[in-house]
């Protein structure tokens, strides 16, 4: 699967529905910045090529949905990209039964920056690309942007691991959220789950 | 005005509806790349701060929709968002009584390039930015993207000036069409509007 990630694919609209059914447990949801979600048994996860308004609506009773849409990227580098091409590895691993969803919502004063002084604070102050190759090809990982869709959230970040890297994945987003580019996140929220 | 489109606000999601009516008269629909749109009389535009599916799916009868969300600047550094702030005027002045809809797709080429990429092209090879600097502030202008939402263009550019800027305008759009980030359109239609 090496480097399938790195080929702009048509955006790919997902839906992550927590609620009674889906194949992953949900272990559990912490609020890291503001207000949390509610706790739900099981996430489904629902991908279409295009907005299908009915899809998009769809939510099980009692739980929540949150939408993103996969997209080119917006800040890496084209040596970066290859650095990233050559080791990262795609979704759905047999051996891959941890996973993280993690919405993440940024301040206003985030986008009033221009983009250069967003690309200077998210890579060269707080390496955020950086720190992520690291922690290839064990922990795979997908950005959905939700911010244009009209969502509490602007980003859903999707992870996947095998359980004897759920350290390494610890150190990971403990090393994220200290960086200087976390100062800008004012809602957080900290989805653990599993399969068999 | 001055200045104040330089200050990021929520994005807006925004239809333009082609049809019986509107405020806005479709003066002529021409094919610049690739396949055109069906004429329609009128264009109505539709503003919402959040996504709302009804809205969203209105059209009318016999004509098409287009959506795109407004968003963050992409490429724009911080002193050329400063140089733009000092200059531009918002949309909706009384006396900009032309206007242009110019739906725009590109390549997967173009969305395969890596972000220090697409800016060389954007930029450095072909002004983009600096050129429409020097129609300012005489062309109002307000960038929708449109990707995301599954829509069949990438960018909907909405443009209002005056009258005696017309000239002015074609110049701009010609010389942004000969630039060589013009390479990586495959589909463009001018859509040109009057309203009393």
């Amino acid at each position: 699967m090496s480097g399938v990630a790195s080929i702009s694919q048509p955006p790919l609209l997902v839906a992550f529905s927590a609620g009674a059914s889906g194949p992953w447990r949900i272990d559990r949801i912490t609020p890291v910045v503001g207000e949390s979600l509610a706790f739900a048994p099981r996430l489904m996860t629902t991908e279409t090529p295009i907005i299908d308004s009915a899809a998009l609506a769809s939510q099980s009773p009692g739980g929540w949905t949150l939408r993103g849409a996969t997209s080119n990227t917006r800040y890496t580098s084209r040596s970066e990209t290859n650095a990233l091409a050559a080791l990262q590895q795609g979704l759905g691993r047999r051996d891959a039964t941890r996973a993280a969803l993690i919405p993440v919502r940024k301040t206003p004063a985030w986008w009033n920056l221009a983009q250069d002084e967003r690309r200077a604070i998210l890579e060269e102050q707080s390496h955020h690309i950086e720190i992520g190759l690291g922690y290839l090809p064990a922990i795979a990982r997908r950005l959905h942007h939700s911010r244009e869709l009209g969502e509490p959230f602007d980003f859903l970040t999707w992870f996947e691991y095998a359980p004897q890297d759920a350290n390494a994945f610890e150190e990971l987003v403990d090393r994220l959220r200290l960086s200087p580019e976390w100062t800008f996140v004012d809602r957080e929220v900290d989805i653990r789950l599993s399969r068999p």
